[in-house]
């Protein structure tokens, strides 16, 4: 599949390494692409990732992945000029209390993109080995678009996550809090090597 | 250890005849302790367990479990005359828009009790056996007074949860959301037989 990947800090660098080495093709959207950190990134990658401005990535994506921070998510969605039905995963977190969920406001900002909530809900450097002994991490995922929440839970399931259907975007604000609790924890409690689940017994759906 | 419990619905019944089990002594406070349900309730808990009013149940126990539906929490707390330092367990789920936790809401209502979010995560089902193949469910605890986040971690401890010190009060409207999207799952996706859970590396603190 071909991702575009908007911002490559630890979160989409993460994402995109971890794709390309299953064989994804990823162009990672960026405001300078000849940056040393991003050439740092693209020599991880290999030879499935590419760099390239914010318009070539979502150009270039069948599903684009946002992740920049909050401050400058408004600014980047404006910057596209039609979304055109593509499969647009927020990864972003808000840390301040607001009306509704990111998510939300990352649909109304993305109008026409099929948006879903993924990949929020645990640290990037957990992307590339979601496994915790007998037990993997779940992707905790939403969206109103079935096709969309298809597509992203076998990208998450691709990674080695459980993935778990959460329903509407409208659920995002319940994901988007289960990652505060996991940086609250990260940070003050008990490190980054962290991951929440979903337990299930076999009489479970 | 003495513990009162206020409601004897699922969410209370579940945790007193879990404890009483263990050999912790009950008493449920309830409007009518003659009522065939608490009647029935108190056969199964067996010889640990009593009926009483509310106010009977928070003059008996060092820990007391608030496990009541929201609409007569307000109610409820404030028939309390004195809570005098006892601890709170906030059992609650308030299933609508409010400008801060139910948590915290409590701690209000019941000024001078030490309030502890818990036991608000998972289906009253579990609290016997929170066992999920290897892994136990985790139970996400988050409260302002060390000693009474300790004594209430034990306890869950002791129903076999794995208990997660999720920091302050003030947290509580994360482990609330949390308790929003197991409802959810449990209705619309998996049925009720899930549970979260905190997975950790052995490099986790």
């Amino acid at each position: 599949m071909n991702i575009g990947i908007i911002g490559a800090g630890s979160v989409g660098g993460g994402l995109g390494k971890a794709w390309a080495a299953r064989g994804h093709r990823v162009l990672f959207g960026v405001r300078d692409p000849h940056k040393d950190s991003v050439l740092a990134l693209l020599a991880e990658a290999g030879p499935n990732a590419a760099a390239g401005s914010v318009a070539d990535a979502v150009a270039f994506g069948e599903v684009i992945v946002l992740a920049v921070g909050w401050g400058v998510v408004e600014d980047v969605l404006m910057s596209v000029s039609s979304w055109d039905g593509k499969v647009l995963i927020d990864a972003t977190n808000r840390f301040e209390q607001a009306q509704r969920s990111a998510a939300e406001d990352v649909a109304v900002l993305a109008a026409g993109a099929r948006v879903v909530k993924a990949f929020n809900t645990i640290g990037a450097e957990h992307f590339a080995a979601p496994q915790f002994g007998p037990v993997a991490a779940s992707m905790f995922i939403c969206g109103d678009d079935p096709a969309a929440l298809s597509a992203v839970a076998e990208l998450a399931a691709e990674l080695g996550f459980d993935p778990v259907d959460c329903g509407p975007l409208s659920n995002a604000m319940m994901l988007e809090a289960m990652a505060w609790l996991w940086v609250y924890l990260a940070r003050a409690k008990t490190g980054r090597d962290i991951a929440f689940a979903l337990l299930r017994r076999q009489s479970a759906r």
